[in-house]
């Protein structure tokens, strides 16, 4: 038979933080803070829309122009996302859609679960993706989400006005 | 660290047609027959609103009753799905959400390829599933799928005017 025009993937990335679950959640619940980390970030991107509804059936957009340092500069990128379930505190789920130049290059189902432990939390984000043509592929998803987490780590320690002491296992 | 209140599963399921993709792909993006094979099949639920609209962005929505014979008699379940993908006899890729008495029991990202073979059309149908509780885990809604697929079978076979010759492998 033909080729699959589909690549499906899953990967799993940890973060721990030594904050409780609430102080977490509150960067993914909160259009401020989740605009710093999620939106802004390190990359030097022309942000043109942030917008988000925390709610089950709330969508999420955030669409920007690639910078000069990425591999298609000036080209549009929008991630619209859509919460379909969460749980205060401990759990939020979305689904997920990448469309670069106008073209859906990739879905995804995005499980951030929130597990309290002695000294913090432990972030668990499980990513099931579906990824088209020009996507790039999961391993390029895997390391933005990577670079994210590293942003959101900032985000939470400069919240708790503590060092930069995260770890990744 | 706590237990993760979410399992993740994907399950990939297989059905050859004796049919061109064209004839495959209507009974997916034309609302009276996907009805027929999707919504009413042959379990003896009492279908309540089926509403599908066939196009990226677009929603499907589909709520019944729980019959006699089912776990929950009586009990509400729905069916939401939004297409994020759609390439005409290839491909359609959804978010999928089931609420069981009102209540989220998961999401799942599915994708549908179809795929031409020398005697017909195989589907290949990819299905990426995050479970709460009281969903019944994966193994459930795999069943769940392959009941549907015999049912799309007979929707095709009736179609094509043909018995029903069709295998899964």
């Amino acid at each position: 038979m033909a080729e699959p025009s589909v690549v499906h993937s899953t990967f799993v990335l940890e973060r721990s933080f030594p904050l409780p679950p609430e102080r977490v959640f509150a960067a993914f619940s909160d259009p401020g803070k989740k605009r710093r980390w999620f939106a802004e970030g390190e990359h030097q991107n022309d942000i043109e829309e942030f917008s988000m509804e925390f709610r089950a059936g709330g969508e999420e957009r955030l669409r920007y122009r690639m910078g000069e340092t990425t591999p298609f500069p000036g080209v549009e990128l929008t991630n619209e996302g859509r919460y379909h379930d969460i749980v205060p505190n401990r759990r939020i789920v979305m689904a997920l859609t990448m469309h670069l130049g106008g073209r859906c290059i990739s879905v995804a189902l995005a499980t951030m679960e929130l597990l309290p432990t002695a000294s913090g939390t432990d972030l668990l984000f499980t990513h099931q993706g579906a990824y088209f043509e020009g996507s790039g592929g999961p391993e390029l998803r895997q390391q933005g989400w990577r670079v994210l987490f590293d942003s959101l780590e900032r985000e939470l320690a400069q919240a708790a006005g503590i060092g930069d002491g995260q770890s990744e296992h």
